[in-house]
């Protein structure tokens, strides 16, 4: 499940400078909204919503239908493109600050306008392919042929994790949060790995694994 | 699970003006390939792989790793977007002719040209946003809480495939090959749904789902 490292380093490059290029061409035009640790906000296709730039913090993805996370990410990222360039009315997601963050939001038109004038949309087509990748990533996960895949393959996402978050949060509500796994099955899958020395846990928090 | 049919359609359309727009600059530069049902080609990232774009004919995309088909798609469509911008070196997919297709490749070079030359950008941006869709709309799929939602909505999905399709493959073999989910649980759903009159099947395979 890991990314070789060089690949994973070429396009976590690719994706940096292709962002930054977008920052610095729409954050003049947008508008700050502070987003604190409890808050959430919600992305859809209705009335003027733009496409919003998380420029500091961590946030989580929640799908509300069922409030599963979807995915975690650092600032910084763009969210909110698909719904904007075709819009389905079907994707509602709660995003949620796991860390002080602050977000601006664009609108619409000034993001095609900002975006046409700066011939950016190769950007615009790699921060979309990235949106695929994490999507391409996770389905891996979730359609693992056996539970114990699954919570293994989440517990690598969870190891690269910030340390804050691997404290704040327990292994097993991580995985649950992402699987829609039973707590059972969760709980004694973890038991057994801990039991055949391959992941170390201290109070039901990931201290690591210890398997190559 | 089902699409509003009026919101569908508006975003059914804008995919297929785009569409039209990229093939109709794009076809000209690209080497037609001839796609049998039993044949299957690769997308990665290796090489001078470019775009595929599917003029005629239906096909699944298989995950290489685990064999699991993640998408049915009819022509016109393209693919291999996401590793042509941000090349991870870990997607690996079958493409799978299930009626007679047609298929065209275009180079990386002459991609970005004409794109940049006919400013085409829009439409790629677009076509991009619809498989984040589809992988929104497959994520809802899988990770339904429970093994009868995964069912059925598989067999809403079913219910949209060509009479062909619901004809060659039982309603079970279908849910299976995008699930993972086992076969006696597949099969115990099947029954228990077409005792409460839910589902009518012939042979195993769906003739109609009876609820509204």
């Amino acid at each position: 499940m890991t990314n070789p490292p060089e690949q994973s380093g070429r396009s976590d490059e690719l994706l940096s400078v292709n962002i930054s290029r977008l920052f610095n061409a729409l954050l003049p035009l947008s508008e700050p909204q502070s987003l604190y640790r409890s808050g959430s906000f919600i992305m859809d296709s209705q009335g003027e919503n733009g496409i919003w730039l998380l420029t500091e913090g961590r946030i989580v993805i929640r799908r509300r239908i069922d409030g599963l996370i979807l995915a975690s990410q650092q600032a910084p990222i763009m969210l909110g493109m698909a719904e904007f360039f075709l819009p389905t009315g079907q994707n509602f997601y709660d995003i949620e600050a796991v860390s002080p963050c602050t977000t601006h939001v664009i609108k619409k038109t000034d993001f095609m306008t900002v975006v046409n004038r700066d011939q950016l949309w190769e950007s615009v087509a790699v921060v979309e392919a990235y949106i695929i990748q994490v999507m391409s990533q996770r389905d891996r996960l979730i359609t693992s042929r056996s539970a114990t895949d699954m919570v293994w393959g989440h517990l690598e996402l969870l190891q690269q994790e910030p340390e804050e978050i691997r404290q704040r949060i327990s292994a097993a509500q991580y995985i649950r949060d992402r699987t829609g796994l039973s707590r059972s099955t969760v709980m004694d899958t973890l038991a057994r790995l801990k039991r055949q020395g391959a992941i170390q846990l201290q109070r039901g928090h990931l201290v690591c694994i210890c398997i190559d």
